[in-house]
């Protein structure tokens, strides 16, 4: 008899019948002898459509009242799911964040999980309930709804695998698990059986959006075994825990990132400090600056670029411009149309041709790299936007070979 | 400056215009220097929605679960409000029923509230924020969602101003106060601008649905004085409160039920006790019994006749069957095809010719009385159906003259 946490995302409740085929997955692994916890988040479009709700009211809404908004989304789910759950004949109970014992901190709409205060939980499987929580939310010191920000579920998921010592957290999802690359996008792409943290880590900031960051860290964190399945099929997904624990493949995934952009600054006196100076001010405003790389320009100076989020792209050049004259450097370009690609693996830093590999495959399809980034279980490449479906799937034909009907 | 706690029901806050002109209201009465808490029930159809949910899912869910879907209603009325109301740029806060104190009974669906604790509300309202308040719900001791049941929030809204020691209770309705009978029906009915607690008690129990009666009973109790005003009208509405500090008008009003079947029992034998008993055994099963009449029927025996709400028609005929025959009784009648009008008040007592002005409005207009009851304020009787609406305009006649337009 095991404890597991099964994570259901709003696709998966959206409607009656999806609830239904949820409520039997969870009651079958309940009657195999399990204590089931589930944590679900709002059904389907019910978040935009709260969101869409408050912009009618007030598009600057506190975000103290946008939590206490969107956490009625779970709420609704949460008790939907138990009613299913309750048809099938089984014993279950709703909780919501709160009763659930989500501690968090005070940032409205971004809150961080501080603890898991599981005795009600424990209460409830002690009286053998199947538990169902809500995800996504909690509350903070004063009492009040915080919510965790998107794809805070997963989050909440696993901190109550952590909390409550839980043997296995499944996060259900639309797809089987975690793929070499984008099966929508690349051929002949591979079902990963078992992949490491720190590679899960890196796909999921790289892109491949199938699990969320905080979630993956967390597990790292206390060592808990998550598994990304997928709730319409009832197949094995993909295993995410130590790499300790697993038989490295040479790379695990190929990924793609577009929202990313390239900033340049033209003409740095090459006096020290500068570099350092410019990097500072940027994460003064929280701004995460990526790929980074320092070239000899004329006369002496230097040439520094880097990549930063779409996102930030704007408020990074206005931070810059006024600065660029004060130092003495000539200007500031950006380019919008890059895009990053990686691969990830554990046995990259034990194989020194991959990175060889990987652009011989770009050399071999004429597609320009503009800036390489490493770390011991990645390589990235800043290329052209327009090139970059095309070297991700050259890439992955690279490593996991031709598509069948091409070899 | 007074504390204020202000009452919108779900019609009020159905849509962004309404939810503004609510704002609109609750400001105006902050900017005057009062404090200001604000009881919300769920947008228009919110309620009925999620009970449409549930249902597809499971007809027969448990009640915890019902309360646990149907109070996130409210929490989302009570952000937008809140929403609306720091658009207009005051300061506000809302809360849920377990945030703002509401301890409940475990009487899920129907529950009552044990306590309002206010710590939270007087500790907001300190710092000057408007307060607003989930209506119809609380927790119980387990610290599960309750709800109170249809009408819930002007409990909620007489709770607080209790716990508060508020100065005035505003229950906002789409009516501008309390009539003299169903102004939609009835030609020529005035607003009241002052009605006893216990006047009010009767018109609510008697279908005139202005008040939810639980509040009522709540205001008299504590001495909470209520107005019962329209949040589309800015005029003055009905003050409720104790009859001793009110001049008593002959009657307040003329009310309808129709929610009402007879049932009779026919050839009782003439034992005594045996009444007691065929009304303990409806007691036991909650079932409540109105007005009851007591004739002589054939050889000795009696009928005996008593009202029932029409929900408990099938239930009550249902328990009486069997023991009809084995207390030698003849057998059991009953007729849907009823009404109950009624005059309600405090002025009844003290003129005694009161009834007999009813009793001649009915005889002039040719409408047979089947069952009469009376108390210090009120005199029902039991009628066809089909004679309803025109009893009640015929005695509003009698009582608070004709119709300007045919006078």
């Amino acid at each position: 008899m095991s404890l597991i946490v099964q994570k259901f995302g709003g696709s998966s409740v959206a409607n009656a019948e999806r609830v239904f085929h949820v409520a039997d997955i969870v009651t079958k692994t309940y009657a195999k002898g399990n204590s089931v916890v589930v944590v679900v988040s709002a059904q389907g479009d019910t978040t935009d459509d709260l969101i869409a709700k408050a912009k009618e009211i007030n598009a600057e809404a506190s975000r103290r009242e946008m939590d206490m908004l969107l956490s009625a989304g779970e709420q609704i789910s949460a008790a939907l799911l138990a009613m299913a759950i309750e048809k099938l004949g089984f014993p279950v109970v709703s909780l919501l964040g709160w009763q659930a014992g989500f501690q968090t901190s005070s940032a409205y709409s971004k809150a961080r999980i501080r603890r898991v205060e599981p005795s009600r939980i424990r209460k409830e499987l002690d009286k053998k309930n199947i538990v169902v929580v809500t995800g996504f939310q909690g509350v903070n010191r004063y009492g009040d709804m915080t919510t965790l920000g998107r794809g805070g579920s997963d989050t909440s998921a696993v901190a109550i695998a952590v909390a409550m010592h839980a043997d296995l957290c499944q996060i259900y999802t639309d797809v089987e698990g975690v793929y070499t690359a984008d099966p929508r996008k690349v051929k002949n792409t591979r079902k990963l059986d078992v992949i490491s943290y720190d590679e899960m880590l890196e796909l999921a900031s790289l892109g491949a959006q199938v699990l969320n960051n905080r979630s993956v860290e967390l597990a790292k964190k206390y060592g808990v075994e998550l598994e990304v399945l997928s709730s319409m099929s009832r197949r094995p997904g993909t295993i995410v825990k130590e790499a300790s624990k697993m038989e490295g493949m040479l790379i695990s995934g190929v990924a793609k990132d577009e929202d990313v952009a390239r900033v340049s600054i033209i003409g740095v006196p090459d006096r020290p400090g500068l570099a350092f100076k410019i990097f500072s001010k940027l994460s003064a405003k929280n701004i995460n600056v990526d790929i980074i790389l320092q070239s000899v320009g004329r006369n002496g100076t230097k040439d520094i670029s880097f990549t930063v989020s779409r996102d930030n792209m704007k408020e990074t050049i206005g931070l810059l411009n006024p600065y660029v004259e004060l130092i003495g450097a000539t200007k500031v370009l950006y380019d919008e149309n890059v895009a990053k690609v990686s691969i990830v693996g554990a046995g990259i830093e034990s194989h020194p041709g991959t990175a060889a590999r990987m652009f011989e495959a770009l050399y071999e399809s004429n597609i320009n790299i503009q800036m390489i980034s490493t770390s011991e279980i990645k390589i990235s490449v800043l290329i052209n936007r327009a090139d970059a479906d095309r070297a991700v799937e050259v890439i992955h034909n690279k490593f996991f070979g031709q598509p069948a009907e091409e070899a």
